[in-house]
Protein backbone atom coordinates (compact mmCIF):
# COMPACT_ATOMS: atom_id res chain seq x y z
CA UNK A 1 0.00 0.00 0.00
CA UNK A 2 1.77 3.46 -1.25
CA UNK A 3 0.52 7.25 -0.22
CA UNK A 4 -1.89 7.49 -3.06
CA UNK A 5 -3.82 4.48 -2.62
CA UNK A 6 -4.34 5.13 1.18
CA UNK A 7 -6.83 8.29 0.41
CA UNK A 8 -8.92 6.09 -1.75
CA UNK A 9 -8.99 3.23 0.36
CA UNK A 10 -10.44 6.14 3.04
CA UNK A 11 -12.63 7.46 0.56
CA UNK A 12 -13.98 3.59 0.19
CA UNK A 13 -14.36 3.05 3.70
CA UNK A 14 -16.27 6.41 4.35
CA UNK A 15 -18.58 5.28 1.48
CA UNK A 16 -18.81 1.88 3.13
CA UNK A 17 -19.44 3.51 5.98
CA UNK A 18 -22.00 6.45 4.51
CA UNK A 19 -23.96 3.52 2.39
CA UNK A 20 -24.70 1.35 5.59
CA UNK A 21 -22.78 -1.57 4.39
CA UNK A 22 -20.41 -2.35 7.70
CA UNK A 23 -18.80 -5.64 8.07
CA UNK A 24 -21.13 -8.17 9.86
CA UNK A 25 -19.50 -10.13 13.00
CA UNK A 26 -22.03 -12.57 13.83
CA UNK A 27 -21.29 -14.28 17.11
CA UNK A 28 -23.20 -17.23 18.08
CA UNK A 29 -23.77 -18.83 21.28
CA UNK A 30 -26.09 -21.38 23.37
CA UNK A 31 -27.84 -20.07 25.98
CA UNK A 32 -29.31 -22.36 29.18
CA UNK A 33 -32.98 -21.92 30.47
CA UNK A 34 -35.82 -23.91 31.77
CA UNK A 35 -39.08 -24.41 30.99
CA UNK A 36 -41.75 -26.68 33.42
CA UNK A 37 -38.70 -28.35 35.01
CA UNK A 38 -37.43 -29.19 31.40
CA UNK A 39 -34.04 -27.82 30.81
CA UNK A 40 -33.53 -26.47 27.54
CA UNK A 41 -30.61 -24.91 25.36
CA UNK A 42 -31.29 -22.57 22.76
CA UNK A 43 -28.99 -21.20 20.11
CA UNK A 44 -28.36 -17.11 20.25
CA UNK A 45 -27.06 -15.50 17.34
CA UNK A 46 -26.29 -11.49 16.66
CA UNK A 47 -24.15 -8.97 15.25
CA UNK A 48 -21.62 -7.96 17.12
CA UNK A 49 -20.10 -5.28 14.49
CA UNK A 50 -23.34 -3.52 15.73
CA UNK A 51 -24.03 -1.24 18.64
CA UNK A 52 -27.42 -0.18 20.15
CA UNK A 53 -30.19 -2.45 20.99
CA UNK A 54 -32.25 -4.42 17.72
CA UNK A 55 -35.47 -6.06 16.97
CA UNK A 56 -35.29 -10.15 18.71
CA UNK A 57 -36.57 -12.33 16.08
CA UNK A 58 -37.58 -16.35 18.02
CA UNK A 59 -36.97 -18.89 15.81
CA UNK A 60 -39.20 -22.11 16.17
CA UNK A 61 -37.41 -25.35 14.10
CA UNK A 62 -39.41 -28.11 12.37
CA UNK A 63 -39.68 -31.35 14.09
CA UNK A 64 -36.56 -32.33 13.71
CA UNK A 65 -35.24 -29.62 16.80
CA UNK A 66 -33.02 -27.54 16.95
CA UNK A 67 -30.77 -28.33 13.67
CA UNK A 68 -28.11 -26.86 11.35
CA UNK A 69 -30.96 -25.55 9.08
CA UNK A 70 -32.56 -23.26 11.74
CA UNK A 71 -29.28 -22.71 13.12
CA UNK A 72 -28.50 -21.21 9.62
CA UNK A 73 -31.39 -18.89 9.88
CA UNK A 74 -30.25 -17.54 13.30
CA UNK A 75 -27.39 -16.78 11.91
CA UNK A 76 -29.07 -14.86 8.59
CA UNK A 77 -31.53 -13.22 11.01
CA UNK A 78 -28.18 -11.82 12.65
CA UNK A 79 -26.52 -10.71 9.91
CA UNK A 80 -29.53 -9.07 8.79
CA UNK A 81 -29.31 -6.93 11.96
CA UNK A 82 -31.95 -8.46 14.08
CA UNK A 83 -30.68 -10.19 17.61
CA UNK A 84 -31.92 -13.78 16.92
CA UNK A 85 -32.11 -16.85 19.50
CA UNK A 86 -33.29 -20.49 18.14
CA UNK A 87 -35.78 -22.41 20.68
CA UNK A 88 -35.05 -25.68 21.54
CA UNK A 89 -38.68 -27.29 22.13
CA UNK A 90 -37.55 -30.66 23.20
CA UNK A 91 -34.56 -30.33 25.55
CA UNK A 92 -30.84 -30.71 25.75
CA UNK A 93 -30.91 -29.43 22.05
CA UNK A 94 -31.80 -32.92 21.03
CA UNK A 95 -31.64 -33.36 17.12
CA UNK A 96 -33.24 -36.35 14.77
CA UNK A 97 -33.38 -37.55 11.31
CA UNK A 98 -35.68 -40.23 11.91
CA UNK A 99 -39.68 -39.44 11.43
CA UNK A 100 -40.78 -41.70 14.22
CA UNK A 101 -38.59 -39.95 16.70
CA UNK A 102 -39.37 -36.67 15.25
CA UNK A 103 -43.21 -37.47 15.26
CA UNK A 104 -42.72 -38.76 19.26
CA UNK A 105 -41.22 -35.47 20.36
CA UNK A 106 -43.57 -32.76 18.53
CA UNK A 107 -46.57 -35.04 19.59
CA UNK A 108 -45.44 -34.74 22.88
CA UNK A 109 -44.82 -31.02 23.10
CA UNK A 110 -48.13 -30.74 21.17
CA UNK A 111 -50.34 -33.01 23.21
CA UNK A 112 -49.17 -31.67 26.28
CA UNK A 113 -50.23 -28.47 25.26
CA UNK A 114 -46.72 -26.99 25.18
CA UNK A 115 -46.17 -25.38 21.87
CA UNK A 116 -47.06 -21.43 23.62
CA UNK A 117 -45.37 -22.03 26.69
CA UNK A 118 -41.95 -23.28 25.85
CA UNK A 119 -41.76 -20.72 23.22
CA UNK A 120 -42.70 -18.27 25.29
CA UNK A 121 -39.65 -19.29 27.79
CA UNK A 122 -37.28 -18.67 24.49
CA UNK A 123 -39.18 -15.35 23.56
CA UNK A 124 -38.11 -14.47 27.47
CA UNK A 125 -34.74 -15.49 26.89
CA UNK A 126 -34.08 -13.01 23.74
CA UNK A 127 -35.94 -10.24 25.59
CA UNK A 128 -33.27 -10.83 28.31
CA UNK A 129 -30.40 -10.08 25.84
CA UNK A 130 -28.91 -6.79 26.25
CA UNK A 131 -28.80 -6.23 22.53
CA UNK A 132 -32.57 -6.64 22.10
CA UNK A 133 -35.03 -3.88 21.60
CA UNK A 134 -37.85 -5.51 23.89
CA UNK A 135 -40.95 -3.38 22.14
CA UNK A 136 -39.88 -5.24 18.93
CA UNK A 137 -39.92 -8.82 18.85
CA UNK A 138 -41.41 -11.35 16.71
CA UNK A 139 -41.57 -15.16 16.34
CA UNK A 140 -40.79 -16.90 12.91
CA UNK A 141 -41.15 -20.95 12.60
CA UNK A 142 -40.37 -23.72 10.56
CA UNK A 143 -43.36 -26.86 10.12
CA UNK A 144 -43.99 -27.68 13.83
CA UNK A 145 -42.28 -24.71 14.58
CA UNK A 146 -45.02 -22.54 12.33
CA UNK A 147 -47.59 -24.22 14.40
CA UNK A 148 -45.37 -23.32 17.33
CA UNK A 149 -45.57 -19.74 16.58
CA UNK A 150 -48.98 -19.54 15.44
CA UNK A 151 -49.65 -20.81 18.87
CA UNK A 152 -47.79 -18.22 20.50
CA UNK A 153 -49.63 -15.20 18.57
CA UNK A 154 -53.18 -17.32 19.19
CA UNK A 155 -52.13 -17.16 23.12
CA UNK A 156 -52.04 -13.39 23.02
CA UNK A 157 -48.21 -12.80 23.02
CA UNK A 158 -47.86 -8.97 21.50
CA UNK A 159 -45.37 -9.70 18.64
CA UNK A 160 -45.02 -7.40 16.18
CA UNK A 161 -44.88 -10.33 13.56
CA UNK A 162 -45.80 -13.54 13.59
CA UNK A 163 -44.52 -15.46 10.75
CA UNK A 164 -45.42 -19.10 9.78
CA UNK A 165 -43.15 -21.26 7.05
CA UNK A 166 -45.01 -24.52 5.49
CA UNK A 167 -45.83 -24.68 9.03
CA UNK A 168 -48.84 -27.10 10.52
CA UNK A 169 -52.09 -24.77 10.31
CA UNK A 170 -54.96 -24.63 12.42
CA UNK A 171 -57.29 -22.34 13.37
CA UNK A 172 -57.29 -20.39 16.84
CA UNK A 173 -59.82 -21.98 19.64
CA UNK A 174 -62.94 -19.88 20.28
CA UNK A 175 -62.05 -18.81 23.64
CA UNK A 176 -58.40 -16.97 22.22
CA UNK A 177 -59.89 -14.98 19.35
CA UNK A 178 -59.80 -12.10 21.47
CA UNK A 179 -56.24 -12.50 22.73
CA UNK A 180 -54.77 -12.32 19.55
CA UNK A 181 -52.41 -9.35 19.25
CA UNK A 182 -49.93 -10.39 16.56
CA UNK A 183 -50.58 -9.84 12.95
CA UNK A 184 -49.61 -13.21 11.04
CA UNK A 185 -47.89 -13.86 7.99
CA UNK A 186 -48.69 -17.64 6.75
CA UNK A 187 -46.20 -18.63 4.14
CA UNK A 188 -47.39 -21.96 2.18
CA UNK A 189 -46.88 -24.28 -0.30
CA UNK A 190 -49.57 -24.73 -2.90
CA UNK A 191 -49.23 -28.44 -2.46
CA UNK A 192 -48.59 -28.84 1.23
CA UNK A 193 -50.33 -32.11 1.83
CA UNK A 194 -50.34 -31.23 5.25
CA UNK A 195 -52.70 -29.17 5.37
CA UNK A 196 -56.15 -29.62 4.20
CA UNK A 197 -57.89 -26.65 2.14
CA UNK A 198 -60.51 -26.51 4.59
CA UNK A 199 -58.37 -26.16 7.22
CA UNK A 200 -56.89 -23.23 5.65
CA UNK A 201 -60.58 -21.89 5.10
CA UNK A 202 -61.05 -22.56 8.88
CA UNK A 203 -57.67 -20.91 9.76
CA UNK A 204 -59.21 -17.16 7.88
CA UNK A 205 -62.16 -17.19 8.85
CA UNK A 206 -61.12 -17.30 12.54
CA UNK A 207 -58.33 -14.80 11.98
CA UNK A 208 -61.00 -12.79 9.95
CA UNK A 209 -63.40 -13.55 12.74
CA UNK A 210 -60.16 -12.20 15.25
CA UNK A 211 -60.08 -9.16 13.53
CA UNK A 212 -56.29 -10.00 12.68
CA UNK A 213 -54.50 -8.59 10.36
CA UNK A 214 -52.43 -11.70 8.40
CA UNK A 215 -52.10 -12.10 5.02
CA UNK A 216 -51.19 -15.21 3.20
CA UNK A 217 -48.72 -16.29 0.38
CA UNK A 218 -49.12 -19.67 -1.76
CA UNK A 219 -46.06 -20.87 -3.69
CA UNK A 220 -46.64 -22.62 -7.00
CA UNK A 221 -45.48 -26.23 -6.82
CA UNK A 222 -44.04 -26.02 -3.23
CA UNK A 223 -44.69 -28.75 -0.97
CA UNK A 224 -44.20 -29.20 3.08
CA UNK A 225 -40.35 -28.18 4.31
CA UNK A 226 -39.50 -25.78 1.19
CA UNK A 227 -37.77 -23.58 2.50
CA UNK A 228 -35.18 -26.01 4.25
CA UNK A 229 -32.56 -27.33 1.61
CA UNK A 230 -31.70 -30.32 3.47
CA UNK A 231 -35.32 -31.36 3.21
CA UNK A 232 -35.16 -33.75 -0.16
CA UNK A 233 -32.48 -35.86 2.20
CA UNK A 234 -35.12 -37.15 4.45
CA UNK A 235 -36.61 -38.95 1.09
CA UNK A 236 -40.22 -38.48 2.79
CA UNK A 237 -42.64 -38.32 0.39
CA UNK A 238 -44.20 -34.61 0.56
CA UNK A 239 -41.65 -33.20 1.74
CA UNK A 240 -39.24 -31.44 -0.34
CA UNK A 241 -36.65 -28.42 -1.02
CA UNK A 242 -38.42 -25.52 -3.53
CA UNK A 243 -35.15 -22.95 -4.41
CA UNK A 244 -38.16 -20.78 -5.54
CA UNK A 245 -40.50 -20.82 -2.91
CA UNK A 246 -37.68 -20.66 -0.25
CA UNK A 247 -36.14 -17.13 -1.54
CA UNK A 248 -39.51 -15.52 -2.10
CA UNK A 249 -41.09 -16.63 1.33
CA UNK A 250 -37.42 -15.29 3.55
CA UNK A 251 -37.90 -12.16 1.35
CA UNK A 252 -41.64 -12.36 2.11
CA UNK A 253 -40.41 -11.76 5.97
CA UNK A 254 -38.21 -9.42 5.51
CA UNK A 255 -40.78 -6.82 4.28
CA UNK A 256 -42.93 -7.92 6.81
CA UNK A 257 -40.15 -7.07 9.71
CA UNK A 258 -39.54 -3.88 7.62
CA UNK A 259 -43.02 -2.77 7.96
CA UNK A 260 -44.05 -4.11 11.42
CA UNK A 261 -40.80 -2.97 12.90
CA UNK A 262 -40.77 0.38 10.79
CA UNK A 263 -36.80 0.28 10.06
CA UNK B 1 -19.75 28.85 1.48
CA UNK B 2 -16.07 28.42 1.93
CA UNK B 3 -12.64 26.59 1.01
CA UNK B 4 -13.21 24.33 4.09
CA UNK B 5 -16.56 23.08 3.54
CA UNK B 6 -15.91 22.75 -0.62
CA UNK B 7 -14.08 19.40 0.01
CA UNK B 8 -16.54 18.65 2.63
CA UNK B 9 -19.74 18.99 -0.34
CA UNK B 10 -17.78 17.35 -2.71
CA UNK B 11 -17.33 14.16 -0.62
CA UNK B 12 -21.44 14.48 0.08
CA UNK B 13 -21.69 14.18 -3.12
CA UNK B 14 -19.66 11.15 -3.98
CA UNK B 15 -21.25 9.92 -1.26
CA UNK B 16 -24.35 10.29 -2.69
CA UNK B 17 -23.52 9.06 -6.44
CA UNK B 18 -21.81 5.73 -4.94
CA UNK B 19 -24.83 5.20 -2.76
CA UNK B 20 -26.52 5.46 -5.71
CA UNK B 21 -29.33 8.50 -4.55
CA UNK B 22 -30.07 10.53 -7.43
CA UNK B 23 -32.82 13.34 -7.95
CA UNK B 24 -35.39 11.44 -10.14
CA UNK B 25 -37.09 13.29 -12.90
CA UNK B 26 -40.07 12.04 -13.94
CA UNK B 27 -40.99 13.24 -17.12
CA UNK B 28 -44.86 12.00 -18.62
CA UNK B 29 -46.38 12.11 -22.06
CA UNK B 30 -49.36 11.18 -24.05
CA UNK B 31 -48.16 8.85 -27.05
CA UNK B 32 -50.67 7.87 -30.16
CA UNK B 33 -50.81 4.47 -30.95
CA UNK B 34 -53.37 2.25 -33.28
CA UNK B 35 -55.05 -1.26 -32.71
CA UNK B 36 -57.57 -2.86 -35.09
CA UNK B 37 -57.84 0.54 -36.29
CA UNK B 38 -59.40 1.72 -32.90
CA UNK B 39 -57.01 5.38 -32.13
CA UNK B 40 -55.36 4.74 -28.77
CA UNK B 41 -53.39 7.23 -26.47
CA UNK B 42 -51.53 6.07 -23.88
CA UNK B 43 -49.59 7.46 -20.88
CA UNK B 44 -46.35 7.37 -20.96
CA UNK B 45 -43.73 7.99 -17.59
CA UNK B 46 -40.02 7.81 -17.16
CA UNK B 47 -37.20 9.17 -15.39
CA UNK B 48 -35.56 11.83 -17.51
CA UNK B 49 -32.38 12.39 -15.00
CA UNK B 50 -31.26 7.97 -15.83
CA UNK B 51 -29.66 7.16 -18.71
CA UNK B 52 -29.43 4.02 -20.37
CA UNK B 53 -31.80 1.50 -21.42
CA UNK B 54 -34.19 0.23 -18.61
CA UNK B 55 -36.94 -2.53 -17.45
CA UNK B 56 -39.94 -1.22 -19.21
CA UNK B 57 -43.77 -2.09 -17.14
CA UNK B 58 -46.99 -1.75 -19.20
CA UNK B 59 -49.69 -0.73 -16.90
CA UNK B 60 -53.20 -1.49 -17.46
CA UNK B 61 -56.07 0.60 -15.91
CA UNK B 62 -59.33 -0.80 -14.03
CA UNK B 63 -62.32 -0.64 -15.94
CA UNK B 64 -62.94 3.25 -15.30
CA UNK B 65 -60.09 3.71 -17.96
CA UNK B 66 -57.00 5.84 -18.04
CA UNK B 67 -57.18 7.29 -15.04
CA UNK B 68 -55.61 9.37 -12.51
CA UNK B 69 -55.25 6.35 -10.51
CA UNK B 70 -53.19 4.49 -13.05
CA UNK B 71 -51.44 7.34 -14.36
CA UNK B 72 -50.15 7.80 -10.80
CA UNK B 73 -48.86 4.48 -10.72
CA UNK B 74 -47.00 4.85 -14.19
CA UNK B 75 -44.96 7.83 -12.25
CA UNK B 76 -44.65 6.10 -9.08
CA UNK B 77 -42.82 2.78 -11.18
CA UNK B 78 -40.87 5.80 -13.20
CA UNK B 79 -39.56 7.07 -9.77
CA UNK B 80 -38.09 3.92 -9.58
CA UNK B 81 -36.22 3.80 -12.50
CA UNK B 82 -38.59 1.86 -14.96
CA UNK B 83 -40.17 2.95 -18.14
CA UNK B 84 -43.70 2.61 -17.33
CA UNK B 85 -46.28 2.90 -20.08
CA UNK B 86 -50.10 2.98 -19.25
CA UNK B 87 -52.29 1.25 -21.92
CA UNK B 88 -55.58 2.98 -23.34
CA UNK B 89 -57.71 0.16 -23.62
CA UNK B 90 -60.90 2.19 -24.72
CA UNK B 91 -59.89 4.72 -27.22
CA UNK B 92 -59.19 8.17 -27.04
CA UNK B 93 -57.92 7.55 -23.42
CA UNK B 94 -61.67 8.05 -22.16
CA UNK B 95 -62.13 7.65 -19.16
CA UNK B 96 -65.54 7.27 -16.75
CA UNK B 97 -66.98 7.11 -13.06
CA UNK B 98 -69.91 5.32 -14.08
CA UNK B 99 -70.03 1.20 -13.62
CA UNK B 100 -72.64 0.98 -16.47
CA UNK B 101 -70.15 2.96 -19.00
CA UNK B 102 -67.23 0.95 -17.44
CA UNK B 103 -69.18 -2.56 -17.37
CA UNK B 104 -70.34 -1.87 -21.02
CA UNK B 105 -66.53 -0.46 -22.20
CA UNK B 106 -64.83 -3.20 -20.27
CA UNK B 107 -67.17 -6.13 -21.74
CA UNK B 108 -66.74 -4.90 -25.72
CA UNK B 109 -63.02 -5.07 -24.93
CA UNK B 110 -63.44 -8.69 -23.58
CA UNK B 111 -65.89 -10.32 -25.93
CA UNK B 112 -64.35 -8.65 -28.48
CA UNK B 113 -61.31 -10.73 -27.41
CA UNK B 114 -59.36 -7.97 -27.62
CA UNK B 115 -57.56 -8.46 -24.43
CA UNK B 116 -54.45 -9.73 -25.29
CA UNK B 117 -54.14 -7.59 -28.57
CA UNK B 118 -54.94 -4.54 -27.81
CA UNK B 119 -52.69 -4.69 -24.50
CA UNK B 120 -50.16 -5.90 -26.71
CA UNK B 121 -50.37 -3.14 -28.95
CA UNK B 122 -49.61 -1.03 -25.96
CA UNK B 123 -46.71 -3.33 -24.95
CA UNK B 124 -45.02 -2.90 -29.01
CA UNK B 125 -45.33 0.99 -27.80
CA UNK B 126 -43.69 0.61 -24.92
CA UNK B 127 -40.79 -1.58 -26.29
CA UNK B 128 -40.43 1.05 -29.20
CA UNK B 129 -39.02 3.73 -26.18
CA UNK B 130 -35.22 4.86 -26.65
CA UNK B 131 -35.62 4.37 -23.18
CA UNK B 132 -36.82 0.39 -22.24
CA UNK B 133 -34.63 -2.56 -22.36
CA UNK B 134 -36.72 -4.69 -24.47
CA UNK B 135 -35.28 -7.73 -22.97
CA UNK B 136 -36.75 -6.50 -19.65
CA UNK B 137 -40.30 -6.18 -20.13
CA UNK B 138 -43.40 -6.76 -17.64
CA UNK B 139 -47.17 -5.88 -17.17
CA UNK B 140 -48.85 -4.87 -14.28
CA UNK B 141 -53.05 -4.47 -14.25
CA UNK B 142 -55.49 -3.43 -11.82
CA UNK B 143 -59.22 -4.98 -11.68
CA UNK B 144 -60.47 -4.98 -15.50
CA UNK B 145 -56.72 -4.29 -16.57
CA UNK B 146 -55.22 -7.22 -14.11
CA UNK B 147 -57.75 -9.79 -16.27
CA UNK B 148 -55.93 -8.31 -19.08
CA UNK B 149 -52.55 -8.60 -17.84
CA UNK B 150 -53.02 -12.32 -17.62
CA UNK B 151 -54.70 -12.74 -21.12
CA UNK B 152 -51.58 -11.53 -22.26
CA UNK B 153 -49.61 -13.75 -20.50
CA UNK B 154 -52.18 -16.72 -21.58
CA UNK B 155 -51.40 -15.39 -25.10
CA UNK B 156 -47.46 -16.57 -24.82
CA UNK B 157 -46.05 -13.36 -24.96
CA UNK B 158 -42.82 -13.73 -23.29
CA UNK B 159 -43.01 -11.08 -19.88
CA UNK B 160 -40.56 -11.12 -17.22
CA UNK B 161 -43.12 -10.86 -14.72
CA UNK B 162 -47.10 -10.63 -14.80
CA UNK B 163 -48.48 -8.75 -11.88
CA UNK B 164 -52.57 -8.98 -11.55
CA UNK B 165 -53.58 -6.56 -8.49
CA UNK B 166 -57.60 -7.64 -7.27
CA UNK B 167 -58.23 -8.49 -11.08
CA UNK B 168 -60.69 -10.42 -12.48
CA UNK B 169 -59.35 -14.15 -12.27
CA UNK B 170 -59.73 -16.92 -15.60
CA UNK B 171 -58.32 -19.86 -15.99
CA UNK B 172 -56.33 -20.16 -19.59
CA UNK B 173 -57.94 -22.18 -21.98
CA UNK B 174 -56.67 -25.31 -23.00
CA UNK B 175 -55.02 -24.89 -26.26
CA UNK B 176 -53.10 -21.80 -24.26
CA UNK B 177 -51.39 -24.06 -21.45
CA UNK B 178 -48.18 -24.59 -23.47
CA UNK B 179 -48.16 -21.01 -24.79
CA UNK B 180 -47.43 -19.67 -21.43
CA UNK B 181 -44.26 -18.20 -20.67
CA UNK B 182 -44.19 -15.42 -18.17
CA UNK B 183 -44.46 -15.92 -14.59
CA UNK B 184 -47.11 -14.73 -12.63
CA UNK B 185 -47.99 -13.16 -9.47
CA UNK B 186 -51.58 -13.16 -8.49
CA UNK B 187 -52.47 -10.42 -5.22
CA UNK B 188 -55.64 -10.92 -4.04
CA UNK B 189 -58.24 -9.70 -1.12
CA UNK B 190 -59.47 -12.54 0.96
CA UNK B 191 -62.75 -10.74 0.54
CA UNK B 192 -63.06 -10.16 -3.00
CA UNK B 193 -66.78 -11.21 -4.07
CA UNK B 194 -66.08 -10.65 -7.93
CA UNK B 195 -64.03 -14.08 -8.12
CA UNK B 196 -65.09 -17.47 -6.83
CA UNK B 197 -62.61 -19.90 -4.46
CA UNK B 198 -63.82 -22.34 -7.07
CA UNK B 199 -62.17 -19.80 -10.03
CA UNK B 200 -59.38 -19.68 -7.73
CA UNK B 201 -58.94 -23.31 -7.81
CA UNK B 202 -59.10 -23.65 -11.65
CA UNK B 203 -56.67 -20.72 -12.04
CA UNK B 204 -54.07 -23.14 -9.51
CA UNK B 205 -54.86 -25.86 -11.02
CA UNK B 206 -54.51 -24.94 -14.76
CA UNK B 207 -51.47 -22.97 -14.37
CA UNK B 208 -49.86 -25.84 -12.25
CA UNK B 209 -51.06 -28.22 -15.10
CA UNK B 210 -49.24 -25.50 -17.72
CA UNK B 211 -46.02 -25.42 -15.10
CA UNK B 212 -46.08 -21.65 -15.20
CA UNK B 213 -44.54 -20.01 -12.37
CA UNK B 214 -46.73 -18.49 -10.22
CA UNK B 215 -47.47 -17.28 -6.47
CA UNK B 216 -50.25 -15.71 -4.90
CA UNK B 217 -50.87 -13.47 -2.16
CA UNK B 218 -53.94 -13.06 -0.24
CA UNK B 219 -54.85 -9.63 2.11
CA UNK B 220 -57.10 -9.94 5.09
CA UNK B 221 -59.94 -7.98 4.60
CA UNK B 222 -59.42 -6.56 1.09
CA UNK B 223 -62.16 -6.62 -1.17
CA UNK B 224 -61.89 -5.41 -4.96
CA UNK B 225 -60.20 -2.29 -5.95
CA UNK B 226 -57.91 -2.58 -2.62
CA UNK B 227 -54.83 -0.67 -4.35
CA UNK B 228 -57.26 2.34 -5.15
CA UNK B 229 -56.98 4.83 -2.82
CA UNK B 230 -60.12 6.32 -4.46
CA UNK B 231 -61.85 3.29 -4.15
CA UNK B 232 -64.52 4.25 -1.82
CA UNK B 233 -65.19 7.26 -3.49
CA UNK B 234 -67.31 4.94 -6.22
CA UNK B 235 -69.80 4.00 -3.42
CA UNK B 236 -70.03 0.59 -5.25
CA UNK B 237 -70.69 -2.62 -3.10
CA UNK B 238 -67.84 -4.73 -2.82
CA UNK B 239 -65.26 -2.51 -4.08
CA UNK B 240 -62.84 -0.11 -1.32
CA UNK B 241 -59.04 0.67 -0.56
CA UNK B 242 -57.23 -1.29 1.92
CA UNK B 243 -53.85 0.38 2.83
CA UNK B 244 -52.19 -2.13 4.61
CA UNK B 245 -53.05 -4.58 1.30
CA UNK B 246 -51.87 -1.46 -1.11
CA UNK B 247 -48.99 -0.99 0.53
CA UNK B 248 -48.18 -4.81 0.73
CA UNK B 249 -48.64 -5.59 -2.86
CA UNK B 250 -47.49 -3.07 -4.07
CA UNK B 251 -44.03 -3.93 -2.01
CA UNK B 252 -44.33 -7.69 -3.48
CA UNK B 253 -45.09 -6.51 -7.02
CA UNK B 254 -41.33 -3.96 -6.53
CA UNK B 255 -39.57 -7.89 -4.92
CA UNK B 256 -41.30 -9.50 -7.92
CA UNK B 257 -39.69 -7.04 -10.85
CA UNK B 258 -36.25 -7.00 -8.51
CA UNK B 259 -35.89 -10.72 -9.03
CA UNK B 260 -37.00 -11.57 -12.51
CA UNK B 261 -35.09 -8.07 -13.37
CA UNK B 262 -32.10 -9.44 -11.67
CA UNK B 263 -31.56 -5.98 -10.38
Amino acid sequence: MNARTLPRLAFAFAVAAACGFAQAKVVTKSVAYEQGGQKLEGYLAYDDAKSGARPGVLVVPEWWGLNDYVKSRARQLAQMGYVAFAADMYGNAKVTRDPKQAEEWSSAVDNGGLMAPRSKAALEVLKEQPQTDKSKLAAIGFCFGGSTVLQLAYSGEPLAATVTFHGGLMPPKEDQLAKIKSPILILHGAEDGFVKPETIDQVRASLDKAKVDWYMVTYANAVHAFSNPDANSFKIPGIGYNEKAARRSWAEMQDFFKEQFKR
